[in-house]
């Protein structure tokens, strides 16, 4: 039975009540034991409150798993006069932060297998003095990644990006061919390691409209994208492009491709939370432990109001439960 | 009844090939008639090669239609030993060029209702002396129309942009809160006039990732968007935003909003082409006369082999005859 550990994100968003409902909806013969890595005064209030009748329990890691309860690492008591649905503190946001050290700690010792990880602020984190403009980020510094990439997986498309949590205008000066060739190599070993594609079929997105148009608009395609995907062919890596950007995800969804290399954050994710905007699973390339996360956010608009939806949370702690048995295949086979 | 024009765009692309089977699968009793501008023996030939068993007949403006054939107006005459499927030249250019010209004209003298145009090479129309970056700018510039701008509709999805054919690298710049507000008002005319909504209801776009996060990611949205959405606001209109891209498609096929109004093309054109790659029509909005587009290219690769589908230039066609008819009805109305 591999241990799957849900770190909480931040306290006052929705992750507190997709926990909940993911341990009420979960499929109590998958081969698989969530854990918790919390507070569990937040999510028996939580429950208490969304009347959500999880049974909790404490536990402390090298223990025997509790039957018939959800297991809790207690990572923080935040005291209840100092919650308030959507609305961060400092207190809330070191918290969050405790969350994350200790699944990357336990995933670290083998005592967790991968961790899925619940929304966290990233305005909050960085008030609380985590200089990092998102959970990937951070997770790369905590375990000493040196590259890491995000991708977004779903039953139809699968996404990877050259450049993340930028602004718009900054893209293009980041883009390197090094880079892409980096991403496209990646996104490769995670089709074969992860997912236990033997043949991964890859497709690379230009930047431009109509990837330049044979440089009418644009230059990066011939002089940065290109040469990527000529070298990575070089390897026997199956990849084609770059493609107009917008013809590229129709034909990926459509089973052409098993991946799109994406230039930049929203080149990818608006195809990808068109088709799976409730069931998208973030997975973070590079680390040397398993981690997916719900591909959405906070949702302070809606946190305690009872309307969050554990979807994506399910379908991120499914998919680190697939991707950490393929690996464990994939580095027994012959 | 109403005449659509049909022009026939790069001779040697798909254009006449989905100008035949649109005329093999057209409804008989759609309340319009098409009128081929183009080169009849370009046609007849084509019809020959791909066994498209179409009826075409020379048609002069003003003179009685021809019964049970197509009306082509005759525009050029490109000589068969010049013709090659997927090479343009100079000559097939010009004559492209004039299919449009004259599209333009017929439609501003009310002869046709409206205009349905097939693809073009944009680098042939500019080796061929057209400084236009594409099809939308030389209409612009043909009809002396002050503000154009692109909205591509479909069932599900309407999308307009505010900047369109240009390195990506050029959008943040020519971003202004003018250009926003300009386009929130043409897009919400055209809802009201050409798509007969009363009350429509828009969403705007951001530029960055997650409507750049309270300024982690990027200003222009507090600095550019925010200021048009607010003017429009002020002025009426049911619009919201500036939203993250990567949720607002979704939110607007789900039927939230009438159109999203777009900061560059293909974060218009992949969510657009995700769910319309076949039926998308290309519609020009600020025009004196009414201009619909297929939404895809010449498709050089597979012209003259019999695989092109007519479904966009369908749509292109019947979509020009409701927004004909909407029009006229908007300015008759009491």
């Amino acid at each position: 039975m591999s241990l799957i550990g849900i770190t909480m994100g931040c306290p006052v968003g929705i992750g507190p009540e997709i926990i909940l409902r993911h341990a009420l909806q979960r499929d109590p013969a998958a081969p698989f034991t969530p854990i918790i890595l919390g507070d569990i005064g937040v999510l028996s209030r939580c429950a208490a409150e969304l009347a959500l009748n999880v049974a909790l329990s404490p536990w402390l890691p090298g223990t025997p798993l509790p039957t018939g309860a959800l297991p809790v690492v207690e990572l923080s008591h935040l005291p209840p006069r100092d919650l308030h649905w959507g609305r961060p503190t400092n207190a809330t946001a070191t918290a969050m932060a405790g969350y994350i050290k200790a699944g990357v700690r336990l995933t670290g010792e083998a005592i967790l297998d991968a961790i899925a990880t619940c929304p966290i602020s990233k305005a909050a984190l960085q008030a609380a003095g985590y200089p990092y403009p998102g959970h990937t980020e951070m997770l790369a510094a905590l375990t000493g990644a040196a590259e890491v990439a995000m991708m977004m997986a779903g039953s139809r498309l699968r996404v990877t990006l050259v450049t993340i949590h930028c602004p718009l205008a900054e893209v293009p000066a980041r883009l390197t061919t090094e880079a892409v060739l980096r991403l496209i190599r990646m996104t490769e070993g995670s089709l074969r390691r992860d997912f236990a594609l033997p043949q991964p079929h890859l497709a690379v997105a230009g930047l431009n409209p109509h990837a330049g148009e044979n440089g009418l608009f644009g230059s990066e395609e011939g002089a940065i994208i290109e040469p990527a995907v000529q070298q990575a062919r070089g390897e026997g890596i199956a990849v084609e492009g770059p493609f107009p950007p917008d013809t590229v995800f129709f034909k990926a969804a459509a089973g052409g491709y098993d991946a799109v290399i994406c230039m930049y954050h929203d080149q990818g994710l608006i195809p990808f939370k068109l088709l799976h905007f409730s069931d998208g699973v973030n997975i973070t390339l590079g680390l040397p432990i398993v981690r997916t996360s719900v591909d959405h956010g906070t949702a302070y608009d809606i946190a305690g109001t009872g309307q969050a939806d554990a979807s994506s949370l399910t379908a991120a702690v499914n998919l680190a439960a697939v991707i950490s048995a393929n690996r464990k295949r994939f580095h027994q086979r012959p």
